[in-house]
């Protein structure tokens, strides 16, 4: 086996290796089945007491009343763009949304694309997204307040949710499980798996239940939210391989880490010391606004284009993947999910630094 | 490692050993990359060559022309429901459907559900879905014909695809990559993976290019073709795992095989040799009617439902997974897909003779 590099990847992206060893393991005989987790029924009572203990530890770790709903919905946060204005909407009652970036405005878009009466009432397009918006009136009124928890490309993320007197609907593809919060205002949270929990192709959906009645009867089966949580996300085939694994990286996360605070812990010890180390340099510069920053994804600047390409091609070499910039923005990123460990972001501040001495 | 069990699952089913056997191979490193391949980045050069190749591999296989888009769209055939007649119901031109058990019965729904003007022009409700309809008039005013070329929990197949003037859209689920067919009168074919090529999570789709043209531009992002034809299939993070894995499938199908001749040929066998057995025996009985007999899932019967019962939970004791018949309509089934070996078939009915002398 080659040697394992530090994976700063903004998702799909590191998972945790005793995961994926025990993955390996029993890869060709899932719980004596005899089978592979990828040949076992879904409705095998092996594969749904996987699924059953993925929903209670999620709502374990998130400490989740029997209030909530956990969905799995195949599509990832791209499909719940839609699904949420679909589903959630009420009429008469405009969607609330505030604008923070690329991710925000593709939800913006597909909710204006169904012909919902779409408010954007707070933006940080002033200053290119580098921060979270803080003055805004939420009328109460709306159906729903949209935010992104966390946005993947600039790196800005919320330091505290908004209160607000509306249901709070959050794409939080990128900070899921990365820190504990108050779920209960919350009517609905989405999130991509392919970052904090698992592999692509699945979006965990976490819905309170009052939700549910303003489902409208006559959505297509699939696009129904009713769908999932009447069927226990069984109504028809489900990812069964990324649920699979997804249980195991909350099982880490509960057993190995010690759950949400102490990821928190770990997640903002690592930031602060990439930021501490670029803030320094006078040759690294984060793009996000300080308050705003984000524990999860960090992109920063060279002093020019032609260092940052360079930069990202020796890190390559080196054993550090990942490091470019979102084509939509260029520059550098790096992310730090749960899995990458403090040991990889020391070894990059290091790198970082010896690139610096190197081009100065 | 246990014994490895005789897999006759309906989906998830039965995946070649050999694949199993190289996934765990590289599972911690891919190809190199010093990553697992559920942390590699989707736009990385090593996961679009993945991608790629299973696309080629797809077109070679069906001896796909140029005309073809081949998608992995995730959500599963029931996804496909709905995105079928959004995308390519012609406004004024109603949809035509032949209405042949449980799966034809939902693709009808969902059309009817987003309003489209259904035709169910044949069905073999009859007779309790025992066979596929042959007398139909196809208007050739219809958007398009829809058939489901097996049906999976009646153990129905389309022995010779009907020959219409409009375009074909098949559900080919349970069938797909199992037998040679001529694509060129298809617009457009979709089929869950779980069956014979790959782990749940993805749709395969292959729709005919000129198709597109039809697709209203006002349709959400997620639920168009458009989005996926024009980005292969990465709009947004598709599900990695799964068009890896189905790649290695359709690379075990070319290589090991010899393509959909070889495999249908082995396929005819296996079918041949359980069907022969059965009508043999004056005590398992096959419930589709002959003409239509489906070799890749085959429901019978035996003389009473606690004979069945029984048999179920010996063979299961006996090392043979997944023969209880689908909850909707009882007795038992054993589905024979690519992966699922001649001797699985030839062990099974040593099994059910077995079975058959003692409780004679």
């Amino acid at each position: 086996m080659g040697k394992r590099v530090h994976n700063f990847n903004p998702g799909p992206a590191a998972l945790p290796l005793s995961v994926l060893e025990e993955i390996k393991e029993e890869f060709l005989d899932f719980k004596g089945t005899g089978m592979s987790v990828i040949e076992v029924s879904h409705r095998s009572k092996q594969f749904e007491a996987v699924l059953n203990e993925a929903i209670e530890r999620t709502k374990r770790l998130l400490k989740l009343g029997d209030d909530f709903h956990v969905l799995f919905i195949q599509g990832g946060a791209s499909l719940q763009f839609t699904m949420v204005p679909m589903n959630l909407a009420v009429d008469g009652k405009p969607v609330d949304y505030i604008h923070s970036g690329n991710w925000a405005n593709n939800a913006i878009k597909e909710a204006k694309l169904i012909g919902k009466d779409v408010r954007v009432i707070a933006t940080s397009q002033d200053k290119n997204f580098s921060y979270m918006p803080k003055d805004f009136q939420v009328d109460k009124d709306a159906s729903y307040l949209h935010i992104t928890s966390n946005e993947t490309i600039r790196g800005t993320q919320w330091a505290q949710f908004p209160k607000v007197s509306v249901p709070l609907v959050s794409d939080m593809s990128s900070d899921f499980m990365s820190r504990p919060f108050d779920a209960r205002p919350f009517g609905l949270i989405y999130a991509g798996a392919q970052k904090n929990v698992g592999p692509s192709g699945s979006a965990v959906v976490i819905v309170r239940k009052d939700m549910i009645e303003r489902i409208p009867a006559n959505l297509p089966t699939m696009f129904k939210y009713t769908t999932f949580a009447e069927n226990n996300s069984l109504h028809n085939t489900p990812a069964c391989f990324v649920i699979y694994v997804i249980n195991l990286v909350l099982r880490w996360l509960e057993e190995k880490i010690g759950g949400l605070e102490a990821i928190e812990k770990i997640n903002r010890e690592k930031a602060k010391f990439l930021y501490d180390f670029m803030d320094r340099s006078g040759f690294y510069r984060g793009t996000a606004e300080k308050e705003s920053r984000s524990f999860m994804n960090i992109p920063f600047r060279l002093p020019t284009e032609d260092l940052e390409a360079k930069f990202v091609a020796e890190a390559t070499k080196a054993g550090f993947a990942g490091l470019k910039g979102h084509r939509s923005v260029g520059g550098c990123r790096a992310s730090i999910y749960n899995a990458t460990g403090i040991d990889a972001v020391k070894d990059l501040v290091s790198f970082m630094a010896d690139f610096q001495k190197k081009a100065g």
